[in-house]
């Protein structure tokens, strides 16, 4: 069971650029998180942006959807910032008959602490496992994106 | 969804012993991976034996199926050595009615690189989305424990 | 031999913060960095200000030179951003009878991959080792600030 | 000025055998610590003998004295196990016009906390700014052989 996997930039792919003096989305983390995991399923990377998801407009979101409504695929991450992944992920609800799992991370995956790759397990399992849907999955839980927001003040998912 | 956690050492829990110049199993390790990726979920972790997977007998293995069939849980996590995983698991078949979900990792959660944080994620959305049954989670795949062994040249788990 | 650490900020006390979006300059590192290198000598940590150095004024730099001076230490560290480092140890040339060593790290103490525990080391020796004087102390050496300066492109320090 | 680096093994070293559930001696990994570091000064490493220090014998030490006595270069730091560490140390006390630092770790580099980075730093700085002499250099100190002894139950070395 092939995975496809989209990725958009946020908080999981930030890297710090000391000629800059501050953190940028980087390189997709998501390959090497896969690689140090030792996993076997197929899958396949692809980078469709590199944003901070603030910065993410209605044009953006329109690409997305297009590019995972084209997609043969049936199994499908998107790796995302949090601030605005549930609207990215309602943007996508209409989308028949695949498995769509939106996660990210509080923290860059690069740092010695991070939520990254815990989440990023989750929701290769969330993508193998749930039936055809849109699916937030952040702190361990699948979120339905029409009843989840993200609790700034408490760095969680929660639902609504 | 309340996860009930059980832990029986393997390389997962392996910490370094400068006295005794070795690693040993210490400590669960699988409570603080799941303190440091933030989660939400209610959980609860016991230990029942801190064993090299390879030293587990038929008695150890009776005891952990008494213990999960008494359990009031219906979701279930097992952390146990590679080794004799597929063993243990093949002794929890026939307990009905429970999601039942054994992972590990092939390098210890406190090194640097490690499985063990990508497994406990993807072996909790396991145990959440998962019907009945009982799973060896590992390399980023479910096998049924009937049909799965561990490829120890490889370093990975595959389909028998 | 005691030695007295003041901090003052840069990248290396940077930590991420979610509900910002960016990297900023955190709680001082040093003494967890001492704490998990299980260290056994004397030492004191105080903060004097946490600033990226390009934000640091010449008000900044005569508070420090003052501080380090009225201090009755003879064995200092100064962790400084690496921008304005070389400039901030210029101010304090004049100092007299102190062994005064400025260090930090072009990565976050907190990333997995970072300069930041290395060079830590490399300032506790040269804060006991080196006779009075100022110091830079980055990629391995020792520099004096008066023939130094930081190769942004090439991400080190030089002689100049 | 360039520092000639030997490794002889010890915990530092240390990386874990899945096949074999445990830890073994494997690669130096002192050169990956330095390149992350991103040290510029000049370096060589030469593996001498991969072994736990308790298993060192008296014919080991001669050969490790016999190399560092006919190297041309007289900045050296030896990478050890600790248990044995000041008994190899005083097995080169007598060799002239050099300086010779030991060091080594509590726990292997490989693991996410680690003593090992903060020792290398040390170290390199010691190899650099000490006199000729033999030096253990662990906890942030640096010992005279004579009278120096590894503390087992405190997981420390101290004055004797």
């Amino acid at each position: 069971m092939k995975i496809k996997i989209y990725t958009t930039g946020g908080t999981i792919d930030k890297i710090y650029f000391d000629q800059k003096s501050e953190f940028q989305v980087g390189e997709p983390q998501i390959a090497e998180v896969l690689r140090e995991a030792n996993i076997t399923f197929e899958f396949e990377v692809e980078s469709i942006m590199r944003k901070d998801s603030l910065e993410m407009t209605d044009a953006d979101r329109q690409l997305i959807a297009e590019k995972i409504r084209n997609d043969l695929a049936d199994r499908i991450i998107l790796t995302h910032g949090t601030d605005t992944m549930v609207e990215t992920a309602r943007a996508l609800v209409g989308i028949q008959g695949k498995t769509i799992v939106l996660t990210g991370s509080m923290q860059p995956a690069r740092l010695r602490i991070s939520d990254a790759i815990f989440n990023i397990g989750y929701a290769v399992a969330a993508a193998q496992m749930m039936g055809p849907g849109i699916y937030v999955a952040m702190n361990g839980q699948v979120f339905d994106p029409l009843h989840a927001r993200k609790n700034v003040a408490c760095h969680r998912f929660e639902v609504i």
